[in-house]
């Protein structure tokens, strides 16, 4: 593999002096940008498009020709795993993701395989190998899947859910089963991410979507425990470079000290939390990864531009600091916002890194 | 108005010693019990039930023949303001709230009458006398209104959202006409909630289930600012008594000292954030009101029985503590469930009032 021509993102990651802050957006492959859905057209659906490693590919390049992104981000879905293990994912048109069989109660749980990613998720594992191939060495390639918890939510629910009604049913009066559950989902997750950190990703982040909806004892009991394991459980050098590890629980502001005391390398922070507050909470511990609110990109350019330099300022000078939107960019944002958001954190932050 | 048999709410609200924590839900009339949907029925639908001060008073009457709970909630629904307002508040089934004509620019707003609560809300003034008469003094009724920014997004967005995109554009693209709707309504809700003390709410509840959306800075600019007006202009002192103010921003644990520091009496909490830390941030300025997970509801008797004990234990001694849910009860609960959860609370508060 060529020497990586643009280590902003990895450095900063890890703490180490950059030029200017690294830049990339989440779901920065997608819907707002019409390339995507021309790609997206060609390959029939969504779970085609990722299945299909050429094209995966080509919409995961599509946002690094149009914004000097300073990292990629896999072209995949979370809901990858439990397909895998045989739930039966299936996309209903404006209803999101379904499962056909859904987790319902001990027989599903014991049923589950723990499954060979390289088998089951080949897929995945070539879309990796053919973006790092792609990529040429210019920027990092990020890997990822969902935590244990947020993953258990659609599998029990059978798909997005505003209550989780059945997965907390379980877990108030059936503990022990969700446990079973989530230790399973937890092994599978590493199983995956340390193969596509063998494949090449170069940076593995693992999205806590769901884990904010749960009181501080369960978010412990019930989501941060598992992404615990599954930190422990990572490949954290590959190829004698770093493989940092970044956890993202959305809502989950209040919880810092105990996300940076997993020992992951850096923190995702939605757009609730000051990331001046952040960083002086973990700071020490952990690099931050966010946190400009993603319908911030409706506004003016002079407007996002403000709200760049505001958060620039919160996080101050030095380096740990990875800018990115506090959620997925929404899919009806003007494509050329986004790049004045992108130029705006590297013109703008140059000055706190001299 | 004969004197209050039970005032455990407003004695704990205003940090004044009780027997036992007093405890009442968020939602607790609604479509949990059985009886309630009987008299829905008969009213024909949700407006109409609000609208008939009888059978408005049955509703809020009857969680309090099934559990002994500490007060009474007016039944009424927040979006009675924009209607009053001229929207055109409908239901879609399986929707919910939508309105014919939202806000879409600078004239809408314009055109926003301020209106006279006691004539085009008469109807809930009618309520609100209807069942402080038949209280007969035996709990406090609570008054409420969402907040001017919880408001605004069904105003401008048309109904229920997700992303919030309309007002987030109009927040960041054109603030000053959002400021202009926000004072609007925040005048309204102050006139509306005086009306509704007039009338004989002996404490008032605002309720911002969206703040919760912004970020720290966007929280203060839109939501919190109007709600500190909106504390400003309350009648605080009626007939003699204290009329409490209770302000609850879901998902606004982060933001608690700020919260507190508006003047109002009590904050509510969601389950996301431990009461301890609460007590230990804001517990010397604010009672606390709040926060069991509303799907502990599920639970068995013993387990819904242990988080009561948990969260009493975490709120410790004093007084400064209303018990409540952190969010509305589940339409899916069983019954009896919440009188395993009311009872448990004054069972096994009782030791640390002593």
């Amino acid at each position: 593999m060529p020497p990586l021509k643009n280590d902003r993102y990895l450095r900063a990651i890890l703490k180490q002096p950059v030029d200017a802050t690294p830049v990339w957006m989440m779901r920065q492959a997608g819907r707002y940008l019409p390339e995507y859905l021309e790609t997206r057209k060609q390959a029939g659906d969504f779970m085609s498009l990722c299945k299909n490693a050429e094209l995966a590919c080509e919409v995961t390049l599509q946002p690094l020709r149009r914004y000097d992104l300073d990292a990629a981000i896999l072209f995949s879905d979370i809901l990858t795993i439990p397909d895998a293990m045989g739930l039966g994912l299936y996309f209903e048109t404006g209803e999101g993701p379904r499962f056909e069989r859904p987790v319902q109660n001990k027989a599903d749980i014991e049923r589950l395989p723990v499954f060979d990613p390289e088998q089951e998720l080949g897929y995945v594992m070539n879309a990796v190998r053919t973006i790092r191939k792609a990529l040429n060495g210019d920027v990092p390639l990020i890997g990822f899947s969902g935590s244990p918890w947020t993953l258990a939510t659609y599998m029990i629910e059978g798909g997005s859910s505003k209550a989780f009604t059945k997965i907390k049913k379980m877990a108030f009066a059936q503990p022990e089963l969700l446990h079973m559950l989530l230790d399973k989902v937890a092994d599978s997750v590493i199983l995956y991410l340390n193969a596509q950190i063998k494949a090449g990703a170069q940076s593995v982040m693992v999205f806590d979507t769901w884990g904010g909806v749960l009181s501080p004892r369960d978010y412990q009991l019930f989501s941060l425990q598992y992404m615990h394991k599954i930190v422990d459980g990572l490949i954290r050098e590959h190829d004698g470079q770093k493989v940092p590890v970044t956890l993202f629980t959305k809502n989950g502001g209040q919880w810092l000290e105990a996300i940076a005391d997993t020992g992951c390398d850096a923190v995702g922070l939605d757009w609730t939390i000051d990331i001046a507050d952040a960083k002086a909470r973990v700071g020490d511990k952990v690099a931050l990864q966010g946190n400009m609110d993603p319908s911030m990109l409706y506004a003016t350019p002079e407007r996002i531009r403000q709200e760049v330099q505001t958060i620039l300022d919160g996080f101050g000078s030095g380096s740990g600091h990875v800018f990115n939107l506090g959620h997925g960019i929404h899919l009806d944002v003007p494509p050329e916002n986004a790049k004045v958001f992108v130029d705006a954190v590297h013109e703008l932050s140059r000055s706190q890194h001299q």
